[in-house]
């Protein structure tokens, strides 16, 4: 996997401190401000609980920079690392009412997103030697989606598009409504920019011909199981990029890989992935 | 279970209006616009593809309605309600553009929040006869606990503090910073209204002796066994609330229950619970 | 009185920059830009033209902070102190520019908040040796509540509900429509979670009698005269906290505390409090 | 009093949403939502329990309106009207759970509004024939300046500068800062658009001959007596508008404006106006 | 031209209500509330006073909508329609209020789209019977961004990328960091989806040569006069989509489009267009 | 020209965030991040490309310190410099990545804010050594107006109102609905404070007459011709300032500035400047 570059601050900022305020309500952490003493001191760091793929490190890092500037981390486990249960992910020096005020949206933020990163690195483990890529959907969790498909790519997968507005995808109540493949690409074309490519959404071989006749960019092969699949790889010879779509699991995964389609996508990765067990420790030594 | 209030729209609008524009981007739906006619009419619906419990129909209808007032919506299954795969939760007509830009996210609110509800559900079912009530906790989704915890609701499983300022949870840090439980209770009793409640995590019997000694308002019994659990409901003798916490699984529910606590807290039905099967289709007869 | 923790600088901030926002308008502070070299250098303080106690350092320090993060500020009355006409509060250095362009939102935030403070303090030493603690309610200033309350404990009073969510208030006119005070407890109680309190105010012996037969955390005894307060808290026994109410002056808070009562509650301490007035003055010392 | 134009629900709406949403907090008003059925009506309206001058309607109405918009509203007493106690000046029609969520955000608004639009009609009152006139200062309340400009206009006083922005005002430490009132003026002009007026606080009548020799728009006479206001107003000779200003206080209004100044200003009647006495009734009628 | 449709409300109306209260200020329009009558009624409307290219409708529609919602509004020449001065482009009947303080922010909007309309118009009208699409580039007025590539949509031309993430641009900057084109594409392949297009700016056959080699979606063909464009779109033989860049004027644009280039860039449309000029007039008929 | 102050980075900090958001999109800069190293160095300038007066620098410097503060800057042309083609204007060292993520968004205000400030220079330039000042209008580029009056004073000319608020201007529209001139002045006059300035727009020498009877501070005189706008000036006779307006062109401001006008006012300097031409350039040195 290339080097991951994190994402601007200028974007998870926002998210991060509307996570805080969430947690934060009106009057702050009443329960540290009352019980711990202002100079009380913590030193650990937060810690694998299981075995898993690391991502929302950057988010974590904001969490405790805006409940105190002072606290400082260090981080062993960046975005993209297999951790085994156990291991330190961030070290974390500082105010103990900062740390214990900022611990569970941190961990929220990460837990979250390392279980999608896991997810992805199994379904990217499953692939094998196939050269299919792993890739998420637009069935995002409403106000993360720039973090989970980071966290994707965290794991080893790719990103689809990012929202309604950076790539046409035709999909089958479009095909209706337009009244065919055909006159559904023909519009698209129409309409768009140079920078904008079109994947179109097909059930049958013969959608496939169809579309491909069009000129396209990518089709979606949608619910086949791995002959079809191989079947429409052939059909499609090289003339637009192949996504094999629909519910696919990690039992699934390898199938379907080996029918040489180019991108395998699961929505589930980001909709459905269980949050990967992490906590924070006192003491941690690194 | 009582009549379910809906969230106020001043709450829940802002959050739906941050996952469209997420979706929307800077251009918005180019395809849709591109593809389908301007005068397209869509009559069809929202429709369970699985068994589960419904929770998200407010979000839904705000993203219909943020799109395009002139869509109307029929709620056929109100939050709370149990639903078989094939049942019609929302009934829809209107402009297709319209309908298909904000299908995604509509369903990504539906779909994540009814597993949410489905899965406390579940945890309620096991408890069966016995007294406990099922409650999530504050490892919720970043920016979404508000409407996790009304799924928690729709679920029938009632919500535990909103955040960090409306109620007091001294827990084993809190309580090895301050020198020992008592002095964590006094010093929490000296700064608080009279109107927030003091919560004490205790992990064995000496300590929840200790923190009845100090008069509290509830118990935190943390990753105690069911036999461990009846020793501290016992000990107890109704001098507080007691809730069962750590992992707890529907499975390990019942033997929970049996012990007679009064709360089963889970965080993971609002950090893991696996999205509810949901989908738009055309045509749908009510 | 415990040490009063500040709140968050994520909660105040806001505040303050739309306060500040509000007073630059479109082009900033156009008199000073004009008027005053960029080089000049402002050496003095915020200090007391009257006696009272202190709230809103916090506030003035992050509006100095933004309008120039390199004016220092040394606070020499932190929020709770007693101050006398003369003393100085915040000694200020930096560029002068910067210092008058904050004055005046500085000034607005300390000399309101202070005013609030130095209400509550009146109250507080008008309880003298009686175990009343002084409260605020949700008469408070349109958002400026998280402040306020703030102000309010600074005062050596302690906070009320934060808003309608962190607590259940059950008044008159809920149980007019509840048809009773009995129906409005016990649905109040099928609805709520265990760390949420009940409170009912109760304008009779009778209700209250009534009241507590159904168990609850506190009532509200409203505009009763000392002598029913001291029956009604007769008429308690302990089984609840009692909280006298209504238009209660700093003369009479003696006579309401002798009566027993737990809480005395105030509106107008948040809603009607004078400004301290407190000015900035050039060259004072330490 | 000329008609008061309402200001543009573009500027108040997002003060009253953030009060309403402050009160709010993240679940919503639970009490009325557990106690009061979703179709109990309510009918009734905000009364006087005071004598006053009424400001604040628009704000109210936004906050039913964001609440529920099918609650029919008439306004009785609108912004700048003299009420008895006892009198109505909103009579409300609608669901009562919205109006009792609103109720406090409504009156919180209005109670305020209204006291500050009550002192100032009493210092309006005070002028008696003379030919000054009220207005207030930029010692407002923290994010309510708009409004309570407003409300000084709703009891017949007029504005002063709205911020640092819209207006030169030299005051004391300007001209410390610049070596004098008269290079503070020239700077002053040298830098500004033709539609920005100067005016120069001054404390002797040697200042304020230096002032008008350099020609300014007014003077700010601080903190003179009515004979040194008298001899102020004399060598003006109507060269420049005349604004007394220092701690005037309602008994000492006749006095300064028998000394014929033209502007009379108070930072009191917004920054330390008392709440006007406002509640919310059943059952009352127009 | 296809239809063009609008864009989402939910994209332009924060624009224009952020246009609209910088204008409003804290006071609104103190011009009309003191000078105009309530009750004044306005019918007229917004009329070219030159010919060119209407875009904008949609933000003006909004701004009216937001200062009152009982003005009426009558769209004769939508978004794309040529205009020739004197024509009417909205019909405008109702309150004379809301009317004049609506314009300003209405025609600012109005204006400054149709003027970047109308220099696109322009451009594709040069371009005459050769296949070449008009493009503008991200050189746009800050913040405008989607509103001026709305713009030039109905100006005839089509849309390059909208940000720095739905597409890959490498510039020279780029390559020379990279250490040659190469590397680059290869890097830019490694990182990122399928749905992304890469396009490479190059400023020699040599390196057109290079990056077509690599497999490309686009050329970006900078600075090159029309010779040695032809001689590129000869090289590239349709394995690329070519674009023609740098400081193209109308005058220029035959001899580039007769080169045979798919896509001719502009930035000077969005950032360097005046202003199309439009007036509100009264009593305009239809 | 007096030295010219920067605006509150409160002020300008909102608007260049939001500008750089829209260029970073959901996924940031999705080429630098792949093609260029971390740890890739940049060391150059932005420069100009043609001669002209520069504007924006604060701009520039905050979208660069929001990228990455390490980035470090040095200011060589401050706004209000006149520079020529090759000039350096801000020199910069930093992260590889953070200046080329930046450098569109920053070149982007300071192209369009210079090209406000170069053809305001131009206007000021040729006034020559009559008295008049160049102004803007409210004519302004939605959303940037404080920024460009802001260019407007770096080019030597001065700002008009800021919006609807501060400041009185009687246009035709508002003398036709107000039923003349007399009434609309004597209504503005009873609805305003003491700081506000009253400017009526006349297009006669008898409506001038009209106006200045009733006292007023300024005249705007519409699209009046050099001798016309003479015989106004010479009838003013100093009771009034006098403002030129109506499509000024740079060849027609020495005549119009002959006529002895105080105030030549042109909204085109704003709405239509041509951006100024800046690049980033690898190695500048100073």
């Amino acid at each position: 996997m290339p080097e991951l570059a994190p994402l601007p601050d200028l974007i998870v900022e926002p998210i991060v401190r509307a996570a805080l305020a969430e947690d934060l309500g009106r009057a702050g952490d009443i329960t540290t401000s009352a019980v711990v003493a202002a100079d009380a001191y913590f030193s650990g760091g937060i810690v694998a609980r299981r075995d898993g793929t690391i991502a929302g490190t950057q988010a974590a890092l904001i969490v405790l920079n805006l409940v105190d500037p002072t606290v400082s981390v260090s981080v062993q486990a960046p975005d993209g690392t297999s951790v085994s249960a156990g291991d330190t992910i961030l070290h974390i020096e500082g105010p103990a009412r900062a740390v214990l005020t900022a611990e569970r949206t941190a961990l929220n933020m990460m837990c979250h997103l390392s279980g999608v990163a896991t997810v992805t690195a199994e379904l990217v483990a499953a692939v094998g030697n196939n050269k299919a890529r792993i890739t998420c959907t637009r069935k995002t969790t409403p106000n993360l989606r720039t973090l989970e498909k980071h966290a994707v790519r965290a794991g080893g997968g790719v990103s689809h598009r990012f929202g309604l507005d950076d790539g046409i995808l035709i999909k089958d109540n479009h095909v209706a409504l337009a009244g065919g493949i055909r006159p559904a690409i023909q519009r698209a074309k129409a309409n768009i920019g140079h920078m904008v490519k079109i994947e179109v959404e097909v059930d049958t071989l013969h959608q496939l011909d169809e579309a491909l006749s069009e000129g396209i960019d990518a089709v979606l092969l949608d619910n086949m199981d791995p002959d079809m699949l191989r079947r429409a790889v052939q059909t499609i010879e090289g003339r637009a990029i192949s996504e094999a779509s629909g519910r696919i699991t990690a039992d699934q995964v390898p199938a379907v890989a080996a029918s040489g389609v180019d991108i395998i996508s699961a929505g589930w990765i980001t909709h459905s992935a269980p949050a990967l067990d992490l906590g924070l420790d006192f003491g941690v030594t690194i």
